[in-house]
């Protein structure tokens, strides 16, 4: 059994959001619904042959510095290599700079046939893309020609440079500085962590983004600057002073060394400027933004992963009897419980799916419908922490899920599933912290848009609304869904009005729960919005309609009635928003 | 900072649940609270010292079967012969019998304790424990006088053996097979599997209470009879053809080997009966019981460790901004977010070690009390299953929480947390999956009972509904606590209706969130108790009274309110009890 399902990919491709309209578009005109299938296509085969087979070795293989050197799981040579001989490394960039000049939402597909089949050899190539996805946005003629080649083709890789070991979320702390020389280059001096892929053996160079405070700059977050650090000199090939302090030792994803990197150390590192002066962090805010769609994506891919994982086992496994009776015992999948756990983690990878594509869409918006681009900016900025964090979340919690499944075999490294709990539980931290995001939602987007942008939001959702109250199995659900929109609106200005009467710090410590309603509610809607499409068509037989209606059946039931609880939660006056003033000790 | 309060567990002991009222009665009677203090005093030692140090440690030595030995951890061998000194491994065995006779309750928080540093290796103690328990309950005298002196010595130590490869939680499809001898003694044959310090270097012998079923015996649950098996022939010290074949690898608590052992490979395992033929499972429900309460205070414990690790990192990483503005960095503990995190895991750590201690103080009652006997067992039944699944699952989230409060670190290996989540992660399988368990609860105790047992629940739980409303801090919580009863008992009559009417299998396909809700009810009870006692009570400070409230009024608002979420799912009549029909095919 495949951990995805491409019917399920086509489908919402295809129907639910129409990614062949986009070629319309002068920007996607030399594509076609065909072209997208066949690079899907290409992406199974990969995947077939150069991640799922490495899933559970490549947990066992943990990567060390050893006489300042680190070797990594020798599969993932393979893998870059065929990824990069595919194209998928270059996927978004644009034919003229030997990009495949795809559509995102494409690339996002892609991104989920490969996650599934494994979570971390494809950073590797996802930080090729962010990389010169970044260096062809911002970067001059000269960068352009001297890294998009190199790394597209993964004879050069990359990274991003952002954490410090003293700053952690807090970039506005940041102390890595850069001293400009007389040539123009600058001299890169401080240490960066948990820097993914930030020493390997798998390329001949690697070229790290690193976001430093050149000296005489602005503190806080207004003085960052972004630069291209090779790991060795591009002329004389020597080292550029980047050295490995330690590999740290993480509890998943351990095919992709977390480095511990000093720059500099002999103040011999030297960086060039990518974009303007004092503007790095607005440049990495691009990649970090696509990062961030790539682990709400990681997350829900073990989502699916474990659901595929779990369910198989539930269809061969034979234990205990009927609860209603009987002496035959029987496959465990006709045990309620267990499939209420089967349903739980389909609905999760389900819903997940639509919603990052969603997001994806959005940017190729952006791109495609010129008139509303401040719609669809404004749609992907709201909705990406809400995607990343969801998937995030969503994606451990079914993971944990499926263990219970498989019962004491699921706590066993016999099977990959307790390594899905391990690998995706990085997921609510990498790119920003499930907290950060909640914060980004209802902070920045909701109150420094006086909740204009959730007009938006709901604006679309009344679209689908609208559809979906003249058919009968759907009214129901349609119906639900308008009540919990309605109240999430209430509460939402209620916070507003709270904050502005001086309780800014206790609405915002309540921006966690908010952003789980808020993503619990847009997957209800994109759950609808794929059974709508299903209902009108055609092609889709009864039986996937009925599995597409039970899943979001059960999400309603199951999973939106957590809303319930949280509203209950965030509209309590009294006890509600003052949990969290300092003073009162947590003490013992 | 310890893992635990040792505060907090003597106001729980002497003035919650008041346990040297307990001393009153005949069997306590040469107990005093200055007996329990001193044990607990020397629990605290013990751990301090055994424990503690090597809960890291213990995590990197996998143990492993070589030419038929299971090699482990040397420092087990310290701990346990420590605790075998101190009495541990008898505490609440009879006097006559070279036990401590202390209350179970004392003996919860002396397990709390010990778990909150260590919790597996405490695993091989609590066998002793147990297993000296049955032994003594349902052993001859010659049994008696043969293995306990030997066993709380630990010159031998114990295990429990049920679960069989096939079989998994459906102990009624069990097949280890016992061939009677003329000489009284029987031939065992079968496999067992996960069974936890199945083989070992620690002690002389191992004593294997093995389930197995009589040639003749009817099949199922009545047919299956307890066996004494040792290791070693007691007479000749040679083996007794119990073998491993593996050492299987967990995702967590990897100090104690989870073993897959064949008895009588070479059709010459001997064991004898325990107890009555074919009454084996009435006999190890008894261990059964007490090690579904050692599991809840496994995960319990493992959230209070989570809980003090996360504080302590709080209270030291200094990172980020104030919400409110300023430029100077602060401890994350002053993150509402943080803080949030941290109440998130106290709520879990002090609502679940009173509800577990609740538990054991009910089998207490059942010596001190003859006269309401059958209510404290009926209670007993009722909220075992409750609290072990409560501490199960909440275990695990506190657990998971507490790496989030870390952010990047509690990832690595650097830190134990990430080891808490993984050790936590088995406490939902272990003695019983929280579905099992669900079913328990809702299947036996409140169908089998026609729901009267509840009655008992919620008659008790009024005495401190009553007891709070005249205190003006108390009284919106049990306003609030009566609400949510009174809706849990209307929706309990209607999962009754419902099954009786030919729909029990979709009601107890439901059993899982039904005793999420229940368990979350009890713990608000608890709770409320707790902070009932601390108004009243001139010995606790303000200080401590407020962080007790803050803990009560954090629960409430966050966590309680679950159970409006579940109460919605499960009220939803036309969607409700259908999802879990087979028949609908969970394809894709």
């Amino acid at each position: 059994m495949k951990p995805y399902s491409r019917k399920y990919l086509d489908f919402l491709l295809n129907d639910v959001f129409k990614v062949s309209d986009l070629c319309h578009s002068s920007y996607f005109k030399e594509h076609s619904s065909e072209t997208f299938s066949l690079a899907l296509d290409m992406t199974e085969d990969l995947s077939d042959r150069y991640l799922g087979p490495h899933l559970a070795s490549s947990d066992r293989i943990v990567p060390e510095v050893k006489n300042g050197k680190v070797e990594v799981n020798p599969a993932i040579k393979s893998f870059i290599k065929a990824a990069a001989d595919s194209g998928i490394t270059g996927a978004t960039l644009k034919f003229e700079n030997g990009g495949q000049q795809l559509p995102k939402t494409v690339f996002g597909a892609m991104e989920h046939i490969q996650m599934t089949q494994h979570n971390s050899f494809v950073m590797y190539t996802d930080l090729v893309n962010g990389c010169t996805g970044l260096i062809e946005e911002f970067g001059t003629e000269d960068q352009k020609n001297t890294f998009l080649p190199n790394m597209l083709s993964t004879k050069w890789l990359g990274t991003m440079c952002l954490t410090e070991p003293q700053a952690g979320s807090g970039l506005s702390d940041l102390k890595t500085k850069a001293i400009a020389n007389a040539d123009g280059t600058y001299n890169i001096e401080g240490q960066k962590i948990f820097i993914s892929a930030g020493d390997h053996d798998l390329s001949e160079n690697i070229i790290h983004l690193v976001l430093a405070r050149v000296e005489g700059s602005p503190e806080g977050t207004k003085g960052i600057s972004l630069f291209i650090v090779p790991k060795f000199d591009l002329h004389s090939g020597l080292s550029n002073d980047v050295t490995s302090i330690a590999a740290i030792h993480k509890m998943g994803q351990k095919a992709t060394p977390a480095m511990h990197l000093a720059f500099g150390a002999s103040q011999n590192c030297k960086g060039q400027l990518l974009g303007e002066l004092n503007k790095g962090l607005l440049c990495m805010f691009q990649m970090m933004n696509a990062a961030r769609l790539g682990v709400g994506m990681t997350g829900v891919s073990i989502a699916a992963t474990s659901y595929y994982n779990s369910l198989q086992y539930a269809h061969e496994r034979v234990q205990g009897k009927p609860l209603t009776g009987g002496k035959t015992s029987i496959k465990i999948i006709e045990h309620p419980d267990v499939r209420r756990m089967l349903l739980h983690q389909k609905a999760i990878a389900e819903g997940g799916l639509a919603f990052m594509l969603q997001c994806y869409m959005y940017l190729d918006f952006e791109k495609t419908k010129p008139d509303q681009k401040d719609k669809y900016l404004a749609l992907a900025e709201l909705l990406t922490p809400v995607a990343k964090s969801f998937g995030a979340e969503m994606g451990i919690e079914a993971a944990n899920m499926g263990i219970q499944v498989l019962g004491g075999y699921g706590y066993t490294e016999d099977f990959i599933q307790e390594q899905l709990l391990r690998d995706a539980r990085i997921c609510s931290i990498y790119e920003g912290t499930t907290a950060i995001h909640g914060l980004a939602v209802l902070g920045r987007e909701i109150m420094g848009s006086k909740a204009q942008v959730l007009e938006i939001w709901m604006s679309e959702i009344n679209l689908t609304l609208h559809a979906s109250k003249n058919i009968a199995r759907l009214e129901p659900l349609s119906k639900d869904l308008q009540t919990y929109l309605d109240d999430f609106k209430a509460l939402t200005l209620r916070l507003l009005s709270e904050s502005s009467s001086g309780k800014l710090s206790q609405v915002l410590g309540n921006a966690t729960p908010y952003l789980e309603a808020f993503a619990y509610i847009n997957i209800a809607w994109v759950l609808l919005k794929v059974n709508l499409e299903a209902y009108a068509n055609h092609s889709i037989s009864d039986l996937e309609k009925d599995s597409y209606f039970q899943t979001v059946s059960y999400y309603y039931q199951y999973i939106l009635s957590r809303v319930k609880g949280i509203q209950h939660t965030l509209n309590q006056h009294d006890l509600g928003l003052t949990q969290f003033e300092p003073g009162r000790e947590l003490i013992f």
